[in-house]
């Protein structure tokens, strides 16, 4: 019988959380446990840390959709670094049942480098996701009842921004019309379904620092406009506090454990385009106080969920990585050198050769920041040695730092080489710097942002962008970070253009304040915030047996 | 400071939910901590029982909007029995977040009788009516994915009778179009949202037997039909087995404490009207198992809850109450005596005679399964000597029990006579009939239903009525049982026909097959599958503390 993840995972012996907890330094009195083997932290219960621990981040070159197995290498270098005896944590995304139960199986690493259990991660988990489908959705209701009881507070029924969200990857949702049916059913207009880690309270709940900041950034959500076309907040419904009521659990980091047994905070997971991609700034923070060192994880490729990182995550929490790991694969590299999807397991040194200029960009951005990343090139099999070898001639041409990762195959001890090379790097006095201040014009954030980390030469706002930039001028919401919703195949916003295009310009067409989460979507191309099932969705082949277990998550 | 039913919770002290397991008779290995006060049971690891506890079941008369304090009496009444050293335990319905953030507050119980922690129940709980919610979204995403995909099974699209479901009240999706936007947003249709618990996967977790047994019920929900008419089932999809995975941990037991430290399961909780409103059978068995009491309730009034509970729930189950408690109150006897809502505080001896011929009602119809009900009055502080007279008159010529409780304000100790009066009736031998079998034809059922429970004169069914019930016949879905969708307010179909009206006729205007849940729903009246928010939802008043306390959720 061939190894599949969740084969691998369920023959894995776990701990107890408790030992987990116990490892990492989290008091029993911290701890609230969900089954044996997950738990959520009371942040409020853990000791003062004395100092906070180092960060390393993980993201990726421009990613095929299989994805690099960027959680995989992120769990396999932190098993690694455990196994070099450092204090360390893991900070990841929680997944989204939508792409679990359309394409993709699990999201929870892969191989012998995963963290567990991973049916309930990929399942249900905590409820978190079901409390933010929740407060999503109640806001919904409660925006339309206040339509219906008379709307004191004059919202235009065609100017409400707030949109429902589901858990799921479901097309029909995408644009609807509700309060059909006469009078009595409420006030009918135009909606639509956003999936739930879309949602602004998953970027809100993934970019509070206590519970109080929670409320105060829902609060200040903006739900739609007036006939006068005057901001309508979540404070002039009143809900922020039932909505954070709701919250107050999710809010709490989750604790599980790698297949190696390093503690492991899973918790938040906002989508990498239209938001910024990174698990809970909370549960970063919080690995922190606990180990000496915390692997983390952004969502797509450098362009994308790094970027995000450095502007809107650790700006907000006043840190900065201390070394960044740009994850590589073989095969992403010949689709950047021009090699079509099925043929992408067929051997082709030249193609690896011509698609490095993909992987060179993400370096040379990281290089900005006044970092010097570690690529950390993810084996798979069907890898020749002329292709290998493709790599290893460029970065040494280059100065770049490569090491081969088999985490998949071989768990921490895969991930050595890169844990020695991110120590080295870690260590390093570094002169980091963001590429932009919030202060700068809108325009000056974007072009920042087009020219130095995707390469291009300028931007275009639609006419309807630029109208909207003038309203968020006048309403003083324009110095806030900039969170590009862009697509991330390219570094461009055409999914097509691989490898390092240049001199193309990025068409923004819209631009949407997030005065909750604290930043401006500023929307390219066209970006799907509610995903579609594919003709076989990967629920067909999922079931349970008698004994309770999953069968056919992955 | 005023006691609210949340400062009485949270006054209380809990003990440690693995010292209530203890006490039950649950071993650790059976036992999945979710926090420190609540738990899942695996009832796969629960020791053989040697025989299986009797039943009581709590219902009421037809009651007022605020409800009687069935929960209230229910908890109480298990604290009584423990008092009096039985082995008890409560097995009651979860509720639903759509009310709690609505109109109700909570569904917990009130005052000193009371299942804690209140807050967690309240809110998310363990989450099993969002696992609920997911699987019902899933399988909707699945039809109208198929619909999008070439529909290989012919549906017709105006023939999906499968809805999409939010643990919500939300008026303004009743009745919505999908699938808008052009052919990259799926099929255009008509669709609608229910609350969850009116789902059907709600009735058919509450019914299976098994983890087998729910994806067997999964698997024959009818989603729609096809262009030839004929019956489309999830079978058809082949999603069952995913479904099921989605289910598996909301279809164990939840295991938690009343506020005096008796075990309680809280499990399940459709709809009274649309569903069968018990908590789910494997709840009700499992606490069989574990103690020589379980007291249990069903929804309403005793003409839905405990006529379903007759005929649907310990049907399946295989048993019947060995008691039944009908609890009253003075409030909702002048109601039915004529008085309006607003003068229900004003003392009226002489309505409460008048309004007598309800409870009257509803203990003949106990009466009729073969069980003398014991009547709870559950009293208030407005109730006048003159009122409650009346009741002990009548009672004492109609040759009634009645036991006055006060288990809002004393606890267990305020419902001692009433565990006296209901451990007499649970030892004397009792000959219990069903007043309908499955064979019988649904022309029959209905009637017997309408004539034995309602005290109505007949049945008419409109012609879409007929229609359906042909439609049924040809497919062989008519021997099973019936569940009526009926107001709570009246026997009859018309809420406002208070007391005890004679001579009327029910029309059922639509029977809507529920072949997983096992019954054919028959739709009277306006039933209402989607509540609304009122102006001022309850909601508006919650909040939490940076302790994370809730606030307002009472």
């Amino acid at each position: 019988m061939a190894f599949t993840d969740l084969s691998i995972a369920m023959d894995a012996k776990m701990l107890p959380i408790q030992e987990i907890a116990e490892r990492a330094g989290i008091p029993g009195e911290a701890l609230e446990q969900y089954g044996n083997y997950k738990a959520k932290i009371n942040v409020d219960l853990l000791p003062p840390a004395e100092n906070l621990g180092k960060v390393v981040l993980v993201t990726a070159i421009s990613p095929t959709p299989a994805g690099e197995g960027k959680s995989t290498v992120t769990v396999g270098l932190a098993d690694a670094l455990k196994q070099l005896e450092e204090s360390v944590m893991v900070a990841l995304r929680e997944p989204s049942l939508g792409p679990v139960m359309g394409v993709k199986g699990g999201a929870t690493g892969g191989g012998f480098a995963q963290v567990l259990p991973m049916e309930d991660i990929n399942l249900h988990f905590t409820g978190d996701i079901h409390a933010i489908t929740s407060a999503n959705n109640a806001l919904a209701a409660f925006i339309d009842n206040h339509l219906h009881q008379g709307n004191a507070l004059n919202i235009d029924p065609r100017r409400i921004t707030w949109k429902r969200a589901l858990d799921i990857n479901d097309r029909a949702l995408r644009e609807v019309t509700i309060g059909l049916g006469g009078p009595a059913q409420g006030v009918p207009r135009q909606d639509g379904f956003d999936i739930t880690v879309a949602s602004e309270i998953m970027a809100v709940l993934c970019l509070a620092t206590s519970l109080e900041d929670l409320k105060e950034r829902l609060s200040l959500m903006v739900v739609g406009y007036t006939y006068q076309k005057e901001p309508v907040m979540v404070r002039d419904l009143g809900v922020e506090g039932a909505l954070a009521l709701l919250l107050k659990d999710a809010f709490k980091p989750n604790l599980v454990q790698t297949i190696e047994g390093t503690p492991a905070i899973i918790h938040g997971g906002p989508f990498a385009n239209i938001a910024h991609g990174c698990n809970s700034l909370i549960a970063t923070q919080t690995a922190r106080r606990l180990a000496d060192v915390v692997v983390t994880e952004a969502g797509f490729g450098a362009d994308l969920g790094a970027e995000k990182f450095m502007h809107i995550k650790s700006r907000k929490g006043d840190f900065h990585p201390d070394a960044v790991v740009v994850v590589a694969t073989v095969r992403a590299l010949k689709m950047h050198g021009g090699i079509v999807k099925t043929e992408l397991a067929e051997a082709n040194h030249e193609a690896v050769r011509r698609g490095m200029v993909n992987l060179a960009k993400h370096v040379d951005t990281i290089r900005q920041f006044g970092i010097e990343p570690v690529v950390a090139l993810n084996r798979f099999v069907t890898d020749t040695d002329a292709e290998l070898a493709e790599i290893f001639s460029w970065a040494e041409a280059e100065g770049v730092q490569v090491a081969l990762t088999n985490v998949w195959e071989q768990g921490g001890k895969g991930g050595l080489e890169l844990a020695k090379l991110v120590l080295q790097e870690m260590e390093r006095p570094k002169d980091f710097v963001r590429l932009y201040d919030e202060t700068d014009s809108v325009e000056e954030k974007l072009r920042t942002i087009v020219q130095k980390v995707y390469g291009g030469a300028d931007i275009q706002l639609t006419d309807a962008a630029q109208k909207q930039l003038a309203e968020l001028k006048k309403f003083g919401w324009d110095e806030l970070p900039i969170c590009m919703a862009k697509t991330q195949y390219s570094l461009s916003d055409q999914p097509k253009l691989l490898g390092r295009p240049e001199g193309f310009t990025i068409t923004v067409r819209e631009i949407m304040p997030k005065l909750g989460a604290g930043f401006l979507v500023c929307l390219t191309g066209d970006i799907m915030t509610m995903p579609g099932l594919p003709k076989q969705p990967a629920a067909l082949k999922m079931d349970v047996g008698a004994d309770g277990k999953a069968i056919g998550l992955f």
